[in-house]
């Protein structure tokens, strides 16, 4: 199941729809007879699952990737993993963590998969990321069953300004990734069951369609279950709660020389199974 | 005007009311008219207020502290200042900061002013603070005009588990400060004209009797138009979101030897004009 948000409302993507072709169609979930309003997502989860495995691909409509907006847009609680893969850990310059370390993106940062993001003064810098969505409530779950509160992953950009988030002591993580737009998700919720491999998945970062971030999901420090269980042991997990699960080496601040997105740039970002964001940039007025 | 959430319903609390003297009494704001839901507070603000300013204290019922919750219960972003006090920045081994530093508490842990808490394994420490509460949507505030979105104050302990906060690099701060229970804030949301000087009000925390952190919070480093200043030049504020603006000396892991607080402890936090707040402590289970 492909759940987007489509200007507002709940739609089942079909087809070759979310992963970013466009090629795919949409069915309004009111068809289905469900309430579309996108707060009412994880209410109505197992039964859109079950519904969604029925529905014909021929009575999907086409749609506007513009369309599209933050698949969660009201989320609680948004964790942020740093350091999750080891080649990124040591361009960073930090030591391999031995438990994750875990930041927040405020929630005004979110925005959809297809916006355009307006570019705050500083450097700013890409950090593609799988995020895992949360949809039952969750407390104290052992790294074995970290998977049961996960029902649905799909792309994020964890976007950084790194003056700010480099500043002062203790470093700024949670205000330097929180300008408005630093937080893009989707294009859509994809069911946990989907993926061929949901611990094994492609992550495909480009800055004007050179490759800049290529990795897998399976080679994470601290794989969806174990940051589940890490997250769980401390905060009670409540259906939307987002974790960005960290993001792979070839960020720009660390390249020489360094390089930072700017103005007029395209940055793709792509998992596969999951789908694809595109997003323009842009100066802030 | 001070409002308190009682037993999820807003209520007006007149008299001595909302000092934790349990002295006062509370009025339904249902008898005004208005929504009890609590989460419709920030909708009816300003005209709460110029009713509560006719309210015949006589028509005042009695309450139980321990029915007060707390008075923001579903906040979209809580921000927290780390290091906003001289003595506290010294004592913590910190320089001072040139900038606000700011980590998060997770919403999980937020908790009402007469709660029982549960505490983890590990180092639990008390950081009485001031909270305050946006009530009007504000992005890119100048200093000057600071005060202007913050429509309240109350009262918070930002309760540390010193041994998760300050492992790793970067440190844990939003994760050690986040387990259930560490976020208790009240005794109600108190408006900013009702102090005689919201800018210098008198802070007092008490171990089991024993006053363990004393300061005003005009000691800040950076006070609260600076704080509305520097957090909504990168994030959109938005009505409940909480600000959590530090704390004074005196906190327990900095104490020799170091003080941490155990099963049956009593941790009172008080604010002047604002009231206090009053905890016990039990092992979690």
């Amino acid at each position: 199941m492909r759940i987007a948000n489509l200007a507002g409302r709940l739609a089942l993507l079909t087809g070759e729809g979310g992963d970013g072709s466009g090629a795919g169609g949409a069915v309004d979930v009111s068809v289905g007879g469900f309430d579309s309003d996108p707060a009412a997502l994880f209410d109505q989860w197992d039964a859109l699952l079950r519904w969604s495995a029925g529905v014909d691909p021929a009575t999907a409509v086409p749609y506007k990737e513009s369309d599209l907006r933050a698949p969660v847009p009201e989320p609680r609680q948004i964790f942020a993993v740093a350091l999750n893969y080891r080649p990124h850990t040591a361009e960073a310059g930090y030591e391999e963590p031995a438990e994750p370390l875990v930041f927040t993106k405020f929630p005004s940062c979110l925005t959809g998969p297809y916006d355009t993001v307006d570019l705050p003064p500083g450097h700013v810098d890409w950090e593609l990321e799988m995020v895992a969505v949360i949809g039952r409530d969750a407390y104290r779950v052992p790294e074995g069953d970290g998977w049961d509160p996960v029902v649905a992953l799909t792309v994020g950009q964890d976007l950084s300004e790194r003056i700010v988030q480099l500043a002062g002591r203790p470093a700024q993580f949670s205000l330097g990734k929180s300008f408005p737009g630093f937080g893009p998700v989707g294009p859509a919720l994809v069911g946990v069951d989907e993926p061929a491999d949901r611990d094994d998945l492609e992550l495909t970062c480009e800055l004007n369609g050179e490759r800049v971030q290529h990795d897998r999901t399976s080679n994470m420090i601290f794989p969806v279950p174990r940051l589940v269980a890490h997250l769980s042991a401390i905060c009670p997990l409540r259906p939307g709660d987002l974790i960005f699960t960290g993001t792979p080496a070839g960020v720009g601040n660390r390249r020489t020389p360094q390089r930072f997105i700017g103005p007029g740039d395209t940055l793709v970002s792509r998992i596969g199974g999951l789908g694809e964001m595109r997003h323009t940039f842009r100066s802030a007025p």
